[in-house]
């Protein structure tokens, strides 16, 4: 869908609103909209058409947004918010939604000086275009979570995991793997958590060295295009120990159920208690500290939100992750974690079956 | 400065403002004051004492915050914020400061409900704190701006800059030498700009390769321990022409006037002007489209801003960048930058002489 397009299927939203525009600050929102991926840039949105609406950003970005925003006419000052609500009068907008759940309350106090026209709280509009994912966006989530499942299988198969390495050294080693594969980036901190600390379930990187024997929790994806992967594998360092293989069987169980519940017209929290119930069951309900999933997208954590009370309904389109994890304070955690299209395949493919390296 | 030493200090904000507490909600404002590093925190801070301030998180981070704020008894629930607004009441707090710079305006009506207490707008007072660098915070730029140092004499070195080579992989080369010399990471995302593309002052790495004559722009910085480092470097692979020469004596020029003029004391419009006024006077202040620099610390760009319109006056303790360009669209551009600590010295230390490789 190109941007024109989803400008387009705005302007729906915009209307049944009420609104004769919007102004969009929120700069994946305006990357969404536009493809605009500088650090400074606005949209305002005439409920019209692309003619009346105007893109904002500065003078560092006056080529790049030529380029990105060939469609829109730009208006080139630091401070685009303003400079463009300023404007919002002369191209026929009298009722002007912004994003009150991204505009701060003194820049929403600054923005009413500078409109003089009604200002409108219209919060979540294109979040509702994002979290239906076209098929575009689709390939190129698909794109990132293989980059991650090679860099994973490159990482296990030349030996990267292995007893005395430091957690750091396997993040820098599966983060330098993606960006060689095509990456710009992780999409998030590498999450590499050793022996008692993958029982914390956002563990940060340090320089403990691996001993054998421990559990090994890898949650990180691959950032492609704007676009971020999300995954989590957890293996044993040698044999695992019976309680080790305990753990994993039962947190296998829990993310087969979650996949299972997954579904156009589900609603988010029975996904979450499809899991849930499993580790319930087990007497670890306590130790499974988190949501299940979230959605994925320009964004490594948006809409649809999976948990126990979360109110969304799943859609063909969204993309969602599945990741149930049990965690003992002191001795380990394991978590499990896939990418998924509601009604379609999963992206990512590493094998889920539990691994000693 | 000990965490608690920067909240003792707050607490003498708040008073002068007659706030009985703030709830500071900005994530890097939470770290600053309570050392916790987790994706999801927020401090109520009470003008009394520490007993009656509370650290909320969510269950993910509960060892975590254990361990990185031990100081502060925890609330452990999903919405921090409005967890511990409900609390204020109970703690003694009356008039309750929020972050209206941080905190959106649905944020902010979702507070208004959940607080039994008077909200009051309190933005920047955190900022005030953190704009002062102590000498702790000093020694850990000092390292980040090392290690950038350290990666771009490797690169160079080892033959990492060579026609051939695109964008793309010298930026990797770069951001994977500052990971191995014990960054947590690249401070932002590495700017790689070669030939025309040196002319887009924020212009991101492609699959362009260099070509001999090209000027090349590196902007990059190292991440450590929460601090970012900052600098700008323009080279010429092969024999500089003499339109390159002269633009790069030019900002050069520029930028030594700049940081001559960084002093306690100083407006940073002053300091701005010094070095624009080089630019100026030699036809091309057109060409210089952006302010001259920033403050650095916790965020890579933080107060002060250094343009033609701050208001801000350097102070003894902050730690800003120098950072003139000139830009010739469709030919190139060169940029030059430091950072610097505005009564100490020049953080960054790769020599800035046209560098021919």
């Amino acid at each position: 869908m190109t941007t024109a397009a989803r400008r387009a299927a705005l302007r729906a939203l915009l209307r049944a609103d009420d609104l004769d525009g919007l102004l969009v600050t929120d700069l994946v929102n305006v990357r969404y909209l536009t493809g605009f991926t500088g650090s400074n840039g606005a949209l305002l949105l005439s409920a019209a058409d692309d003619a009346h609406s105007r893109f904002g950003t500065d003078g560092r970005y006056v080529t790049q947004a030529a380029a990105e925003v060939a469609d829109l006419e730009p208006v080139v000052e630091r401070a685009t918010a303003l400079a463009l609500a300023a404007r919002a009068a002369d191209l026929g907008i009298r009722r002007l939604g912004f994003e009150s759940d991204a505009v701060t309350v003194d820049a929403h106090a600054a923005l009413r000086k500078a409109a003089g026209v009604e200002l409108v709280r219209a919060p979540g509009l294109v979040a509702r275009l994002r979290v239906i994912k076209d098929a575009g966006e689709i390939e190129i989530l698909r794109r990132a979570c293989a980059v991650a499942d090679t860099a994973l299988c490159e990482l296990l198969d030349q030996g990267g995991v292995r007893a005395g390495r430091t957690e750091r050294e396997i993040a820098l080693d599966l983060d330098f793997r993606m960006r060689a594969l095509g990456a710009d980036g992780p999409s998030f901190d590498s999450i590499v958590a050793a022996g008692a600390h993958s029982a914390i379930p956002h563990h940060q990187p340090t320089d403990t060295p691996l001993r054998p024997g421990d559990l090994l929790k890898l949650d990180f994806g691959a950032l492609v295009a704007g676009y971020h992967s999300d995954m989590t594998r957890t293996l044993v360092l040698g044999s695992a120990a019976q309680w080790q293989r305990e753990l994993h069987a039962l947190a296998h169980r829990a993310q087969a159920a979650g996949c299972a519940a997954v579904g156009p017209g589900v609603p988010t929290a029975d996904v979450d208690a499809a899991a849930r119930d499993v580790i319930v069951a087990a007497g670890l309900g306590e130790n499974f500290v988190h949501g299940l999933g979230h959605g994925v997208g320009l964004e490594i954590h948006e809409a649809p939100a999976l948990g126990a009370t979360a109110t969304d309904v799943l859609a063909a389109g969204m993309a969602v992750t599945v990741e149930p994890g049990v965690y003992l304070p002191g001795r380990g955690g394991v978590r499990i974690e896939d990418t998924l299209v509601v009604d379609g395949d999963t992206l990512t493919g590493f094998p889920k079956d539990l691994l000693e390296v």
